[in-house]
């Protein structure tokens, strides 16, 4: 069998969802983590139809993709206008990007109804469009919106706009299953009559979950001949969502050997899927299949000693293929062995023997029933390995602070104060600052009171700053805690090299804080140390 | 084409969800809501393996059920026993239902390895469990546990199982897809085997979801002749979860036209599927198909207006047959027609050209370029609805506040105190409280205020707190602007009646929440008015 490419709408029918909301930063990270991920396509979004879409076009030029190609996205001209004055036509060759996938009608009743317009027309609309845009690209996809529904209600009309579509040039025709309650059994039975008038034409499908069928829709597609895939990551989109990619691609490679991803590539998935939905600050779904917290968790005791014996068991595949992992509920052994992989790719080569990796994995795991998540803070988990095993050192410890946050009247804006007293050394500092909120405050005090130590905390800054309530750790009474629950706070900080995360775990939204801005420092320092080493063993060995 | 048998096993199955821990008193509430709905069965427990679901058993015969058959579940006896000494076959007999199901091994490596007897054992097993339960019951179900993996391992001998079962009475033979990995078109061949190798015997199946293909198996072995369905209310389950009976039913009765529920019940789904998740205390899924708050929620302008026009564009079907409404999203991109559209919802019909409506919208646009989500905060929108149209009021204000949060040393739990100046009419009250953090703290010390004015304040309180920072509102200098930057706030909160969620926007986190605080606090004390003032107009017409 062929190579099915896969399609990544994330950044574009994704953000239809009703939780999410992608900034410019945002959809660039989520692109580079797909990219990464071997992703074939990346529609990045409708450049014609709002700022933040356009941002991200020009933006995403300035990274260099290793595998995938970025589509725009957008619809046929409007039926009073031409191709040669269309603006959502012009934006999208203004976006500049290797792939354009356009959208038509081809639902009769939606050309009637929702565009006013006459079949033929529509026909005319989609042929010009098209051929319009085929020789400023290097890649020409066409979405035939509604089509299954669209197939049931006039199959000849259906027919014709892909044949028009195809004439025009597209490259591959993707058949849209819009409103997300078509059957498994219909989308095989359409597809192949489709795979029959179009034997040469690379055909698609474009999933949605309303009746909670997108993935078996997408699978039932690529047995009848289709070998493009569009979904997204966690399966995020309107209404229900788009079909999810987390579940279509393990899917197809380990259950119906079809490669969709890079050799290696997908044992990212769990991560991916975790990373999305953090940038997207969408809490995860614990029972997600495949990347899911849950998906191989054991709580029966039976199954339990089962799993231990056997894991085909209970486990309909490896979980380190998806790079997700077995969780024995009650008694947790998993972790060591992760960690020990973990520490090799800083440089440690430890035993699961040795005892500062029995220390490291006890106040891992002890921070992680509290709520640290370090999947997501990679900077604040390196810094641990690296202080048990003694390569590095506190640079700082905050001693004791303050934030007094004070509004007087409604109009006036709050005034916020922070002060801190700081170790450095032998040495104690204290001082005070003022700031745009209590966190920032207290950033600006902490910066005060260590730049005269470490001025090379000049050169690096926050980009992102994460809040999250933690509901599964619930009240000793079971209860959900509202305003009084555990915070996760993440930060993203950058200097002129890199970028890094850390965490804070703590019921108080400001010592959560504190944690992660305290680890974010160190980290800056540990870093530029590292550099200074590696340079100075360097010029001692010329 | 014949009835379905619904079989719900949200109580046994269901339970074994990590998150899911039911009591006696949740079990029979949720079986009355079941009954209620018109599932035929309702397999209660697991009698031999807890006291919980024997008291179940007990319990649930005060209750007079309309429709539904009580279950009790257990497995075949012991290898090293037989059925007359059994412990876990007596407890079944003991529960007194009406219905016994019993799971039997049908894997080949599952006999050997863990249960560690012969095959020709397990034959054996399987007919004197069922033979000695069969005059016992009225109803007797066999569960062939991993009957699909253990069928493409060893076919013969999976068969033979079935074969025992049917000769020692088994009513239905279910066949269980327990590790979930099994794909559509595998269950379809296998079924219509079986089918074929038992034409009098009804055949089940009992589906998971860890391929995210539990609902497409389950509707694809109904094609291929299964008459009985085993599933849990919003696919409730270990690791990825059950077969969604949510999703089942209504694809099933309205896309596949064959009936499950009694007549005119399936319109009571979405409520059963929330009150399940409220009893259970799971956080619903806003994008759960069918039943699912965003199920049928509209953001996109394009999208709105041609849903507007005819729902059928972007509906696949009309939300009200299974108790569900449609939501149109407010949003920056959709516009006036929207506002419109919204207001008439909650009681306005308003003119496009009302300075009223004119003054609301560019309150709107103001407050949504400066970061407020509308649509994720339908609440403070009713809010500023009707005090733009003069149909309520301020019942309060904040004059002034102070959060006060220090950490004296690095082992010290911080300490935070508010405190807060309130108007409400001509008073003003002085008060203030300490919290868990400084958003707790405020929270507590504004109910301290405010609770001699408003007694009814106490019966609500938050079940959600969101923080995004807003990336896209830039600095003048167009940076972003790390700790500094606009920060929103969701706050969701609700009463003995419902929800609702208010919105809040600053650079200061606390005067972000205090916003969403105060708007949540007058939300509810707007709509105890309004109840209120029904109940009063109604009683004079009366």
């Amino acid at each position: 069998m062929h190579n099915i490419a896969i399609y990544d709408t994330t950044l574009r029918d994704g953000s239809q969802s009703e939780e999410i909301h992608l900034s410019t930063a945002d959809k660039i990270r989520i692109a580079c983590k797909l990219d990464d991920l071997g992703i074939g396509y990346i529609e990045g979004g409708w450049p014609g139809s709002n700022p933040t879409d356009m941002s991200f076009f020009k933006e995403i030029k300035n990274y260099e993709l290793k595998t995938s190609k970025v589509a725009a996205f957008g619809s046929t001209h409007l039926a009073n206008s031409s191709p040669e004055t269309d603006k959502n036509l012009q934006s999208l060759i203004a976006a500049r990007t290797e792939v354009i996938t356009i959208f038509g009608k081809t639902w009769d009743i939606h050309v009637q109804e929702a565009l006013r317009t006459t079949l033929d027309r529509n026909l005319e609309i989609i042929h010009n469009s098209l051929a319009f845009l085929r020789p400023q690209v290097a890649e020409l996809f066409f979405d035939a919106e509604h089509f299954f529904d669209g197939f049931k209600a006039n199959r000849e009309f259906a027919m014709a706009c892909l044949d028009r579509a195809v004439q025009a040039g597209a490259d591959s025709i993707i058949l849209c299953d819009t409103n997300g309650g078509t059957l498994p059994h219909e989308v095989g039975d359409i597809v192949a009559q489709v795979r029959k008038a179009f034997p040469h034409t690379v055909l698609g499908i474009h999933a949605h979950n309303d009746g909670e069928l997108a993935v078996a829709n997408s699978l039932q597609a690529v047995q009848n001949g289709v070998r493009h895939i569009q979904g997204t990551i966690n399966g995020y989109g309107e209404r229900c969502g788009n079909a999810n990619l987390c579940s279509i691609i393990p899917n197809l490679e380990i259950k119906m050997d079809i490669p969709c991803l890079p050799q290696g590539c997908m044992a990212k998935l769990t991560n991916v899927s975790h990373v999305v939905s953090e940038i997207a600050n969408v809490r995860s779904f614990h029972r997600q299949p495949f990347v899911g917290k849950s998906a191989f968790a054991h709580k029966g005791g039976v199954h339990v000693s089962a799993v231990q014996k056997n894991p085909k068991t209970y486990e309909h595949i490896p979980p380190a293929l998806v790079g997700n992992k077995q969780r024995i509920l009650l008694s947790d052994l998993a972790g060591q062995s992760n960690i020990l992989f973990k520490a090799k790719r800083y440089g440690f080569d430890l035993d699961k023997n040795d005892p500062f990796v029995l220390e490291l994995l006890s106040e891992l795991k002890h921070r992680e029933n509290r709520g640290y998540e370090f999947s997501a803070a990679e900077a604040s988990f390196e810094l641990l390995l690296n202080r048990v095993m003694g390569r590095s050192r506190d640079y700082f410890k905050i001693i004791a602070f303050r934030v007094f946050d004070t509004q007087r009247s409604e109009d006036d804006d709050p005034f916020t104060e922070a002060t801190v007293m700081v170790k450095v050394g032998g040495m104690v500092e204290h001082t005070a600052a003022t700031g745009m909120g209590p966190v920032n405050a207290l950033d600006n005090a902490l910066r005060k009171a260590l730049q005269r130590f470490y001025p090379n905390i000049a050169t690096m800054h926050l980009v992102d700053f994460k809040v999250r309530v933690l509901w599964d750790l619930k009240n000793d009474d079971g209860q959900f805690a509202g305003t009084a629950s555990q915070v996760r706070v993440l930060i993203e900080s950058r200097d002129q090299h890199t970028q890094w995360v850390t965490v804070g775990v703590h019921y108080n939204i400001l010592e959560a804080s504190r944690q992660a801005l305290e680890d974010s420092i160190n980290y800056k320092l540990f870093k530029d140390d590292q550099a200074k080493l590696t340079r100075a063993l360097r010029d001692r060995d010329q």
